[in-house]
């Protein structure tokens, strides 16, 4: 098929695709991802145990499987970039695996995954070449989403280094073309509007099931911060966007790596909740404190995060330190509640607060827990003032449940 | 006394002074201040437990006995900014304490400080204002160090807001003078050089037991790097004045607070420890987690932070994201090393480096144990090339030991 062709079956699809409809992140997807713990480090002589490879990824959906993420809903196990061989098969044009660090091909590494009941994903990239440097899906858009789908792979992270935005709006939608047409239900994830200063949300969001629009997280403070002010100005009201099969992605959840203090953690759980955030672990799942893993699998956070209606949260009052988020859920009416204090210094700071402050009209009583520990902190209705004290680097995670 | 009499008594005590002998901080000083943490909180009525208040300072005595800290060393109890009342006393021109948040006065803190066996610190300005607009000890130099001297003080940080530099290098020694004068020994902690471009650290070194020269720390790992990477640099050689009576000190310790993640607290520790800083906790020792307070009182950093040679260690190569720093300690020829990765992204990093690398010379023999647990780690002549696993956000910290 020629670029004429390709061209022409866009065309085509536009007139009939209205919303992606693959069945996928009915809620944000949740799972594992290699990119920020493990980048790409390809030197399994050196280092076996952290470098890209068949090894890695199995260890990584023993742990989802034997520690309790799988069963609290981390079942995606996503390959990043580096995994390929350098060069395609030159018989048949294929992707391969690198085959010192795959010896046994990505296939049997899905059949692996999935006798753990996990899911497997995939990185590629749009343009000529990976962000890493390995093939690039251009030219092969067909042939890859078949290769892919053979493989029983359930995800695709579809980068877009080595390419131009003019070709992102027709790339991105081939590709989920061919990924439906393999008949294979693979979760569809682009990197289209990360790479654009005015991205079309909403056509975005009829291609893609969750899509990031900001730059790569980094394992630090700063990095969580960043992400979440974009998320707060929401330029182009992107939030608007979000609901069930479609998630704006602000990047991998860094808990149990080295960068973020505990209180730190909790900020990025609570926040990346609110957000109705896919939430895809980048960590060593071998060498996660106790600490940080009860804070991934917080159930509270987790049914936050994954509230049917797929509302994204925004930042709705701000001002010094403090930013307050509230996100709609289930039962209707009600609300997750965020305060968050990004200062460095001082102390705690007190925050008096009540639900019409925030924009929430009516005459309802609610029931107000904190998320992570649960407690019961009293009923309000919108008029009454809480109190929150909330320290430094640190965050005031509730819900504010509808009475009746 | 008026100013002219002022300078002559500097003049004429230029002339015999060679160095500050009081006695004091033959190692680094080791203690808690309330700043960091407390900064100028003063709402007593909202904020009881956490304002600037004669139960502030008592609660930590408490603590610093009680749960051991006082046994390992950390002795001073140290009041910081916006403890005085806004006025001195109309008769007397003293100095007073806020009656309404030290409604004893500090001279019955101070004996309830003595009591517990620690002593007690209190803050000042050389400028006409302290940094928070409490009154400043400009024209009151000599009766400020009889009243401190009165009231049982230990220790004094005299800061230097609302003044002018060219004030400095009479100011601080005068209080110097005065303090001496008072014939009670009281550590002298001046911010001298911390407002200089160029500071005269030799004079400093004459007049002040330690002394802070860069900015003040927040509660954050870019503060922590910061302050590390002024240190590495050692501009105008600041290293080279520090030994047993006086110190630079490059801020309070945040371990135990709420931005730094687990590893970026051990690299404050171990630096600070190699740095051979003052070891000036500002935390809620009320609130502080079983590990934090392992590390604050892990024997091996503090045995290389309180090495009786008092030598401050130095960063003596650095590429990338890894530097690593050596300490002269005890026994004679032995070494302190930290090699810290303060790199945000990707994975540990492998470093492999002979002590000959790192310009020690000789054929001497050495044992090296790992500084935190303490475990060996073999033994290594100066060209043996040992292997280091040095994680993001983190540090190794070991002592090459000589043996024989």
């Amino acid at each position: 098929m020629n670029l004429h062709n390709l061209i022409c079956c866009v065309v085509s699809l536009a007139a009939y695709a209205t919303a992606l409809d693959n069945g996928l992140a009915r809620t944000p997807p949740m799972g594992w991802l290699s990119w920020q713990r493990f980048r790409c480090n390809t030197d399994c002589v050196n280092d076996p145990l952290n470098c890209i490879s068949e090894r890695l990824y199995r260890d990584m959906a023993d742990r989802l499987a034997a520690d309790g993420y799988r069963d609290a809903g981390y079942v995606y196990v996503n390959i990043d970039d580096c995994w390929a061989a350098l060069q395609r098969d030159p018989e048949t044009m294929r992707l391969q695996a690198d085959p010192k660090r795959f010896p046994n091909g990505i296939k049997a590494l899905a059949d692996y995954v999935h006798s753990k009941g996990l899911k497997l994903g995939i990185y590629g990239d749009m343009g000529t070449f990976t962000c890493g440097g390995y093939p690039g899906s251009k030219f092969f858009m067909e042939l890859d989403a078949q290769t892919f789908a053979e493989w029983g792979i359930d995800s695709l992270k579809l980068d877009g280094c080595y390419s131009t935005t003019d070709d992102f709006t027709i790339a991105y939608p081939i590709m989920e073309f061919y990924l439906n047409k393999t008949g294979r239900p693979i979760l569809y994830s682009c990197s289209w509007p990360a790479y654009q200063d005015s991205p079309d949300y909403p056509r975005i969001a009829e291609y893609c099931n969750i899509w990031r629009n900001y730059g790569d997280i980094d394992d630090s403070w700063d990095a969580v911060k960043d992400i979440i002010n974009f998320y707060g100005a929401d330029k182009g009201n992107f939030s608007a966007v979000a609901g069930p099969g479609n998630f704006n992605d602000p990047d991998m959840i860094i808990i149990g790596n080295k960068g973020l203090s505990p209180s730190e953690e909790e900020v990025q759980m609570a926040l990346w909740s609110i957000m109705a955030s896919p939430l895809l672990l980048s960590n060593d799942l071998r060498n996660v404190s106790e600490r940080s893993r009860n804070l991934i699998l917080n159930k509270g956070a987790i049914e936050i995060n994954q509230d049917p209606l797929g509302i994204q949260g925004k930042r709705v009052w701000q001002a010094n330190s403090i930013q307050i988020w509230l996100k709609p859920v289930l039962p209707q009416g009600s609300y997750a509640i965020a305060i968050l204090n990004d200062d460095d210094g001082g102390y705690l700071t007190t925050v008096t607060v009540s639900l019409a402050d925030l924009g929430v009209t009516g005459n309802a009583q609610y029931y107000l827990n904190e998320v992570y520990s649960g407690l019961y902190l009293g009923a309000f209705n919108t008029q009454e003032k809480a109190v929150f004290k909330v320290d430094v680097s640190s965050v005031f995670f509730g819900k504010f449940k509808k009475i009746g």
